[in-house]
């Protein structure tokens, strides 16, 4: 079995984005406060931030992938720009087909319209000996959480309150984890969970 | 002006109680699991349990006090038996008049009919040079968090999902803190958070 992990930042309230998403405000009113961190810390959060993008295969939704709807619109490649940060392949769930798209830096976006168990199996398939990355949104993340594939969750906990948005955690009642590991620096704890079994 | 903390064990989606809080489930369904680095970790989390106890003066909810409202059962003399773990003044928030109430070991309960502002300047006479801690329950918390008097939220996170219950965070949309620290065992990760000023 492949070994899966998940890097969402998310609120103390368990948000990973805010309330009214929309093509100006991607990570809804307040979110850009969830990546901060990120940003602003990019030294001090150094080893958190290189094991992110260390998977050897990466799954997302479409959501995460792009703003539009329905049919594709080919002339889009990613929030990412040409070289974008995966340098793996990214399987990218959809309803809609679309042939592969080679980016720069070892990065391909596969598009899956089998749904999440074939996106997994294609995943495991192109990981080799490397681990599998649920990269977002909440929705596809909260799906792989439900379905008990996440062996570890690492949460990037931002101080900050967001009040509504996108729910990590919903429905997800009964969950638990134990705790890993843990680390702070003024702007975000990162806490490494690992899924309780039996 | 006083120091005001408080520590309130907390899931991963912010709730310090589960649904269908009763005299059974006084925690409710699945809130008992918040507790469990305190009973079963206590020498682990010996220093963050000693320091939950350390304040001067307390304040807390009726909801917090015992299960029964309205006029008061003048029986009860709250959950913690004849030697309270507060040793130290506590301010009941209530509708309702009662004279204070002298236990064991220093703790005297006082109720505080005039609002939480009242029960603050209360305590702040009776702390001395100690700190106020916001005992409980949710709504408490809530209500001070709001009037920005708690100066370090010490939240005891632990790593299961409730999914529904008494939200911490309730309609703070906005609110942000920075971290101070953080330390984890496998049952909780404790994070000290201090208000962002200005």
């Amino acid at each position: 079995m492949p070994f899966l992990t998940s890097d969402p930042a998310v609120s103390l309230d368990g948000f990973i984005a805010g309330p009214g998403q929309d093509l100006e405000h991607p990570l809804g009113i307040g979110g850009e406060g969830l990546h901060r961190w990120h940003w602003e810390q990019t030294e001090e959060n150094a080893a958190e931030i290189e094991a992110i993008c260390s998977a050897g295969a990466y799954i997302m939704g479409r959501n995460m992938f792009g703003p539009d709807r329905g049919e594709w619109d080919l002339t889009w490649k990613g929030w990412w720009g040409d070289d974008p940060p995966y340098h793996a392949p990214v399987y990218v769930l959809t309803h809609y087909e679309r042939d592969p798209v080679e980016m720069q830096g070892g990065t391909t976006f596969h598009f899956v319209t089998g749904g999440p168990e074939e996106a997994l199996r294609l995943a495991t398939d192109a990981a080799g000996d490397g681990h599998i990355s649920i990269a977002g949104g909440a929705s596809t993340i909260n799906q792989y959480l439900r379905a008990g594939h996440i062996d570890e969750l690492r949460l990037h906990v931002a101080p900050i309150v967001l009040g509504s948005g996108e729910a990590l955690f919903r429905d997800l009642g009964g969950l638990s984890f134990e705790v890993a590991s843990s680390r702070s620096t003024s702007l975000v704890t990162h806490v490494t969970l690992r899924r309780t079994r039996g």
